[in-house]
């Protein structure tokens, strides 16, 4: 394992930007704090990632994607809560105007400072007087709470409505839960995912790919009955793991012990849990560096049941990177008030319940005559009054007032057979950071060594996400060696799946240096011998080996 | 081929809500025009069409895959011309206040509206007179030019910078050039591509999947250097094309003898448009219900070269999918012009150019002790100078100005040898609208027949982008049928690639049909015998063709 430090993160940064695998973007035209390209190398490992998130989710067998728009109207936030909720603390140092987020200014003292309210922080911050990180002066203005989303406009000016670019890609499966709840013939447990952008308006961005305005973000929302106990089958994975509990501290322990123990509080945040460590890990991910900590009481939102971080160890320290949080039934309940839409699932009872139904009914003697065709809607009316209701009364039906006497009514008793019941289903919520998990994969893969005396590096990413599966170095580039070289790289890049590298200029140590650096786990050398006997030299990256292998015998996938 | 009609596709489009595969997006709020969702079936045709066009073209052995932020600061779209010039004209109703696009009013009438000016549009709507279409008179105020940008606000109010939603992909590979060309070694021909999505503030969203606000798109800038004529090998496409050419109308051709003859003016444009073809059909349009439009020279931009539309006919007539334009070098040099940064390939002459310098230099014996440290300056100043100058001049050097003798100076005159030179790249740019060809692939696929005397309907959708590889359905769910049934299913869909589909309820004739109309290929029936001799049966949508198979055996990649 490497040893985490500022110049090795410098020199990693370094690398990543010239050889294009992640470079601040519009740097042509000045830069914008907190927005990331992924270069010609970093593109594919990102397409790889997703690519590699949606197969381990979907193999669950009882989940599908979805793809919702990221500019959302203004209704949708205001029921999720985000207009009103999504904020950040900000403070204005008074010398140089420059916006801090209050919480960073004094985290060093409380690494907590983020779950402070405006009166902590204000307090901490008279007490501490940190110094502004743009000027150096300690002189603060008052805290204000800013929201987050980046906001903007749809339709042009007179009739416009007020929009947002979407927070999380979540709201998306809440608002179409009746179509995904009809997709699996009505039966839970099930779930839908998405990937795709979120976006954060962050007061200051930093810390490179960990604080983004714009990210990739990928979720699941799985939809569960609150009154079934789930039975997963936790025992699959054997080893224990780091976790942080509320009430108990850090532990080495295995999810099905931890669940059974009640420090994890539900069954299915369990199974997620080892579902997403195993996703972890399969992208390159240090286990070593990996530990769940479970959110406290106060730092976790009043609806949730339990929420466990996924945290990783790298050169920024322990950063947050999955969030794995049991929703209750908020989500689904907030757009069902929003809007007045059924957001529910159908329980049928193991046997029906039989109700005694006590009120009134309408007397047809009396009514049909009277009212004709009024008679229906006075029924209606007069079924929904309380059993210990008083005639005459006077009702109100269609704006008029109408009414009704004892002889337009008789008492109603009778049993009826309930054979099931809507309810809200409860959500089970793991939320991905892909840039977060990109990014530590790249840091732990990252390896700096001694090589002929000389400083040498290699990104041992797992084959699964490379940038490029294979580099195809011509010996030199004459005599026929680069046709059949490019040749061969034409090939190999109309497989499926399969993309390969042309590398034609430069000694053949410093080519393998380059595609070592950047994570190619191959490279294939064609030399004279390639031309008469239909062989190259196959050479890993992580152990250098060489083999020497038939042209049509190659296989990369 | 199915008749399109305006019923035909009132029933598509309620199957395709109904059924979760495109639904108009935030519905249970109310909805917003030019918004959909991909739902639980549509999601994944949506991913499996991106990740073909992606393979399709970095098979080509040369093309990268990039991703830039979709939020883009105002000074980069206001160097691409974007800020001025990604407009549409409006009027607004005097009655209803209703906003319309100009064009729209009288595109009945005139079929290339879209290319008018304002002063056109002025003149014949005025001579039309065209109703309103929110309230059916005709009364209309001025017409206004309308910027389609979605606009937003990076960072926080007072130091807020303005941005917009980008309305290509484009940009974010010319911004990053230098980091592509650095890829490939500084070697051109090569290309980058990105998949992601666009966004266009339209006036008055319309036909559903044709013209949203907020759409996936995918771009692909390719680099060339102009002064070399690239052979690309069109004979590969064999079969004639129908093409509408600017100045001979429509034919049927091959493409190598429309670039033979200069109608498609260049060949890289010409291969593409293979490309482009090979790609489309693949993912289930009919190749009979393509064209080429070539742009007219007052519909292209002033830089262009040339410029195709592929058309394709469906349900809303002949509709533009994706554009193939040569840009010149226009894209480059814009940015190169707003930032000052170099933004170009370098071009090795076979053979050195000598070159003749005449010019002047100074006299060094005369400014080095006259200037002392500032003789550099005016070294650099004077060499700059033209061949007839004449001295006494005053020349200004760092807000100074200083006089400069003829003894200060001599005649210059040698030769150079010039091994290169810098150039803009152009750049050739097929784009295409992800959404409209998923909309024309299902449109070609849904077929409605006659079943058994009954309506029917099957979703001929290419395997390759296909929903839903396979539903698993038990005849009846006891037995222990259901239960092998879901083992099928779980086993499958832990099948890299592979996702089935688990239908236990109804009929299985009404479960054929529900799989038929949304696409799945296959489907598999697990019955008694099923349990006995470990075999299904796997059924073809499109042939009805029913086989016995080996459990172990089946197959579905």
């Amino acid at each position: 394992m490497e040893e985490f430090s500022t110049d090795r993160l410098a020199r990693l940064t370094g690398m990543l930007k010239r050889r294009g695998l992640l470079l601040p973007a519009f740097e042509i035209h000045g830069g914008v704090a907190g927005f990331y390209d992924y270069g010609p190398v970093g593109g594919r490992i990102r397409n790889q990632v997703n690519q590699a998130w949606l197969s381990h989710w979907l193999s669950l067998g009882n989940v599908v994607e979805i793809s919702s728009p990221t500019v959302t109207p203004y209704p949708v936030l205001e029921a999720s809560g985000h207009v009103g909720e999504f904020t950040d603390f900000l403070v204005e140092c008074k010398k140089c105007s420059e916006a801090s987020r209050a919480d960073h200014l004094i985290e060093s003292d409380y690494p907590n400072a983020d779950s402070f309210t405006k009166e902590e922080l204000s307090k901490k911050i008279s007490e501490l007087m940190p110094i502004c990180p743009a000027c150096g002066v300690s002189d603060w203005g008052e805290i204000s709470s800013q929201n987050l989303m980046f906001s903007t406009r749809i339709g042009n000016a007179d009739s416009a409505r007020e929009g947002f670019l979407r927070p999380e890609t979540a709201q998306g499966m809440f608002t179409s839960f009746t179509s995904i709840y009809r997709h699996f013939r009505e039966r839970l447990p099930f779930g839908a995912v998405q990937i795709g952008k979120g976006y954060r308006n962050e007061i200051s961005p930093r810390q490179g790919m960990i604080r983004l305005r714009e990210f990739n973000m990928a979720e699941l929302e799985y939809f569960i009955d609150p009154e079934i106990e789930y039975h997963h089958n936790l025992d699959q994975w054997k080893d224990s793991l780091t976790l942080i509990s509320e009430n108990e501290g850090e532990m080495r322990v295995t999810l099905s012990k931890a669940v059974e123990a009640g420090v994890i509080r539900h069954s299915t945040v369990g199974y997620f849990m080892g579902i997403t460590f195993d996703f972890v890990t399969s992208i390159g991910i240090n286990p070593e560096l990996i530990r769940f900590r479970q959110h406290e009481s106060n730092e976790m939102a009043h609806y949730a049941v339990d929420c466990w971080d996924l945290e990783i160890m790298g050169s920024f320290g322990w950063i947050e990177c999955v969030g794995i949080a049991h929703r209750g039934c908020y989500d689904l309940e907030a757009h069902e008030m929003a809007t007045g839409q059924r957001l529910r699932a159908w329980r049928t009872f193991e046997t029906p319940k039989i109700v005694e139904i006590d009120g009134w009914t309408i007397d047809g003697s009396t009514v049909g005559p009277e009212f004709k065709n009024f008679a229906g809607k006075i029924k209606n009316a007069v079924e929904k009054l309380p059993p210990d209701s008083i005639f005459p009364m006077s009702l109100e039906i269609d704006d008029d007032e109408v009414n009704i006497e004892p002889r337009h009514v008789k008492k109603l008793q009778r049993q009826e057979k309930i054979s099931g019941e809507w309810f809200i289903p409860h959500v089970v919520e793991p939320a991905f950071g892909i840039d977060r998990l990109i990014w530590h994969s790249i840091d732990h893969s990252y390896r700096e060594i001694i090589k002929s005396g000389e400083a040498y590096t290699i990104l041992s990413l797992p084959k699964s996400i490379s940038p490029i599966d294979v580099t195809v170095l011509p010996l030199f580039e004459k005599d026929g060696i680069d046709e059949l070289a490019r040749k061969i790289h034409e090939n190999l890049c109309k497989r499926d799946r399969v993309l390969s590298n042309y590398d034609g200029s430069g000694s053949i140590g410093r080519r393998y240096a380059r595609s070592d650096e950047i994570g190619v786990p191959y490279c294939i050398t064609v030399d004279y011998e390639s031309l008469e006997n239909h062989t190259v030299t196959v050479r890993e990256r992580d152990t250098g080996k060489q083999e020497r292998v038939k042209i049509d015998e190659l296989n990369f996938n």
